[in-house]
This record gives structure tokens, C-alpha cells and sequence, in this order.
């Protein structure tokens, strides 16, 4: 039951960073990545033991297969990584929208030791320069079960999480997808839209806090393209419940509540107090 | 004409940044703040020469009064700045909408030698604690003459500004308060809001994203609230259009346009690169 050998398959910044934090563990971590400088990079920055010479290769004798690719590859390479990794290889994605991927794991073959997962961290930069063995440490990682994963792989996948550090949180697919609309997907959506809201010459005249608000908007765009499309029912729906909030507030602006207006602004403050106060 | 004397009312973040600034530049500050530990607080950093006793007695000698106090107080002070300051002496504020103040300032007895002023820099801490002469380095500083403000004193303000290492800019309050509003005072409505969208359990699964969006509703409340009111017009207006703009992103994600979407992504990612790569 314990994970001795892993095959990673996708050497990003996700998977890089999944690969060393074995490694330091004591799994043997052979990775693949069709693209030769990520796995070229990995190999030298010791995020795994082998560099496999294809996806084959890295699963034929793992007992985890881990698929740290973006979403519509997942979709592509799941029933393949299905096929050839050993029976009762722990079978799990680390993609940001669930929905889509556990409706193709519930119909694999090897549904059973089949389980959706998503660490909740990341950083700005990407690819294997940036991975880090220390990414997932003490954050949250959703685990999102499909009616056909079994008990056992949930448990195992458990293990994992902790082995990586990192913190089990149990959903469903349907759960995560809602919450992580409002937390990850209309935040880039936001910072995007305001990205394009300011002209060349407002940006002379603006501070930190364009900045920050902008930073997201700056992330690698096509990766958010299949984000927001993967999980397009959710963003919606989040973002139309943002403009009825935004839409009245300004309304209280633009009537001049001076109580009203500071009431909704202390609730905002005091509701992401818990995000203040260092951490990451 | 040179700037010798200085009497800085309000020594809070910019205040406080003032005096430092300026003592440093051999200027003899004399400093007021109603709070009586702002006072204090800015005399043993010594962020002042002179703790006065009175708004008079730190203008009585002065040849430049700074009214750095939140915008509410400026419009009241500036009357009274005007009939105490000697004859000549240059008066500017520091707040963050331009509107109300040149208003003010215009029909003052000394029109000519007033001139609203706004330092585009700020951290999230406040208080003479956090002020540093440092603050403005290589920052705008937006100058917002009156009709009735001689040439004379636009000069010497931009003389002030450079002494404080800052870059002028001068605008009409009218530019500048449009500008702001989508630069600064949406920001803040937006990240206000999205405080508001999110649950405490949604918090458990959020990343640096989130937390990078609801920075700014972490602000000081009071200062905002002020800020929103004083610039309703321009914040009402800046804040439909942006939700026009945001409608137009959700229908691109509805209908599953993906390279309208990632065309959108990466105008809005280029738009703001030059907010990237270091600086503040």
C-alpha cells in the first residue's frame, strides 16, 4: 500500500514540485514530459531520478501515476495512463477544474483506483525552473472522488497528499468546481477585466493597488483560457453574482450613503481578515 | 522663492513621509497633528523638527503649509490654513480626488498661491509608524493647479516635488479625478466586492490569487468610504463601465469561444506588463 515508485507525467511547475517532494520522501520519481527541456531541466534540478523516455516508460512499474498536465490533456492522456500503469497503481490528475476530468475517470476501466485532485498553491512563474518541493507544504489539497473510486483509493490518495505535505480536503467534483469558480477562476477573470480597462497613459498614474489587482492578469493566458472554459457554468455564474454585488454597491456610491457604504466595506474588510496576517 | 520653513498638518503615512522627506533636504519642519500620539510618534522618529501646539503655531512661520489629512478635514482646514499662513507662503494638500478640493481652493483669498497635490505611492500600513522619506522616490506627484493658481506657484510646487524626489505631473482636478477612479477608487470598489462574494469556508481553498484580490478591502475603511463619496461621479462611471466590460468577458466564456477568450487574456496580460519587472 505504501508508494514506492512513481511515474509524473507533466514536469511543470505542478508536477516538478510533486516530483521533488517524493524524492525528498524517498519515492523513486520517474518522470516524462513531451517537452525534452522541461524534462531536461527537471532531471538536472534532481526534481526526479529518471527521466523516462516516454509515458509508458515512467508508469510501466509505478504504483502512482501522477498526470500534472494541463486540463484538456488530462482528459486525453487519462485513459492511456489507465492502460499501461500496473493494476492498482494510484491513479490521480492535479488539474484546477474537476468536473470534466472525473467524468472521464468514472468511465475508465481502472475507475476504482482512479481519484481527482488539486492542490490549492502555486506561484506566479511556471515550468520546472520554478517547482519546489516545498509548494504543497501545509496548504490544502482537494481530493474529489468519483462514484466508482474505492474506499481504499481514497485512502491512499490520502497518503499522498500528506506525503506531499499538504493537507486532504474531500469534495466533489461539483463542490470544488463552485468553490474554486469564486476563489481562483472570477479572481482572474476580474484582474483581466480590469487589465483591460486602463489605458496606457492611467498607468503612470497608478500605485500598488493597481498592481496588485492587475498581477493575476499576467498569468499564462492560455492555461487560464481552458480554466474558464473547463469550468464555464461555475465562472458564470460567479462573476453575474459579482456584478449584482458590484452593481449595488455602486449604488450606494452613487447615492451618497456615507454608514451604508462603510458597513459594506468593514464586512469585506473583516471577511478576508483571515487571508491577512503573513502565510501564503 | 527656496523652501525653508515647512508647517505639515496631518502626520499620518504621508504626512509623516513628507516631513521626512523634507528634513532630509535641510527644510525645518514644524509639524501638527489633532491626534496628540501621531504627534509624538512623528517627533521621536523624527520625521519633524517641531511638534507645535497648534495648526497656527506650525504654519506661523512657514513658507509651504502641506495639508496631509484625510480629504473631509482639507476642505475644512484649507480656509483656515490660508488666513494663518504668512502672505506668499505655498499651500497644497495631498488628497487622493482633486474635485472638491480645487473647489475649495479656487475661492480662497489666497487662490494664487494654492494648488491641490496628490503623491501617487502608499502601503498598506498607515500612521507616522510607517511614513518614510523615502515614500515619493521616483513616484508621480500630480499637481492640480486652479484656474486662479499663479504660475508662480506652480513653479514652486513643482520645485517641492522634486525636493521630495518625486516626479511632477500636472493635471486638471477633473483629469485626475477620472483617472484615479479607474486606477485607484475602482480597484478598491472591486476588491471590496469580491471580499464580499466569499464565504469563510471558500477561504479554507483559496491560493495567493485570492489573496492578491482582496488585498486592497483589507484598506483602511473610514479613508475609503471618504475617497468613494468625494469621487462619486467618476467611480460610478468607471465601475458600469467596467461591468460592461466584464459582461462582455462572461459571454465569451458562455458560449465557449476560446479564441476570442484568449485573445481577450492576452490584451488584458500586455496591457499591464509594464505594471511588471520590479519597481514599485
Amino acid at each position: 500500500m505504501s508508494i514506492r515508485q512513481a511515474g509524473v507525467i507533466g514536469l511543470g511547475l505542478v508536477g516538478g514540485s510533486v516530483g521533488a517532494a517524493l524524492r525528498r520522501q524517498g519515492v523513486m520519481v520517474h518522470g516524462f514530459d513531451s517537452k525534452r527541456p522541461h524534462l531536461d531541466i527537471a532531471r538536472q534540478r534532481g526534481l526526479i531520478d529518471v527521466a523516462a523516455g516516454s509515458m509508458a516508460q515512467a508508469v510501466a512499474a509505478a504504483d502512482l501515476v501522477v498526470l500534472a498536465v494541463p486540463a484538456s490533456a488530462i482528459i486525453k492522456l487519462l485513459p492511456l495512463a489507465d492502460g499501461m500503469a500496473p493494476p492498482g497503481a494510484l491513479l490521480i490528475d492535479t488539474g484546477s477544474v474537476k468536473g470534466p476530468v472525473v467524468e472521464v475517470m468514472s468511465g475508465l476501466s481502472g475507475a476504482d483506483r482512479a481519484i481527482g485532485g488539486h492542490p490549492i498553491a502555486g506561484k506566479e512563474q511556471a515550468g520546472p525552473e520554478a517547482a519546489d518541493g516545498d509548494l504543497f507544504s501545509d496548504h490544502p489539497f482537494v481530493l474529489t472522488p468519483t462514484a466508482a473510486t474505492a474506499a481504499a483509493t481514497v485512502a491512499r490518495a490520502e497518503q499522498l497528499v500528506r506525503l506531499l505535505g499538504a493537507r486532504p480536503v474531500i469534495l466533489t467534483a461539483a463542490e470544488h468546481d463552485e468553490i474554486l469558480a469564486r476563489t481562483s477562476h472570477l479572481p482572474q477573470l476580474l484582474s483581466s477585466t480590469l487589465a483591460l480597462a486602463v489605458s496606457a497613459t492611467d498607468l503612470v498614474l497608478s500605485g500598488p493597488g493597481l498592481r496588485d489587482m492587475t498581477r493575476l492578469a499576467g498569468s499564462e493566458v492560455t492555461m487560464w483560457r481552458d480554466i474558464l472554459l473547463a469550468n464555464r457554468g461555475q465562472v458564470t455564474q460567479a462573476a453575474r453574482q459579482y456584478i449584482e454585488r458590484l452593481d449595488e454597491l455602486i449604488r450606494v456610491v452613487e447615492v451618497g450613503d456615507g454608514p451604508r457604504l462603510e458597513r459594506a466595506l468593514e464586512t469585506g474588510r473583516r471577511a478576508v481578515e483571515p487571508l491577512r496576517g503573513g502565510g501564503s
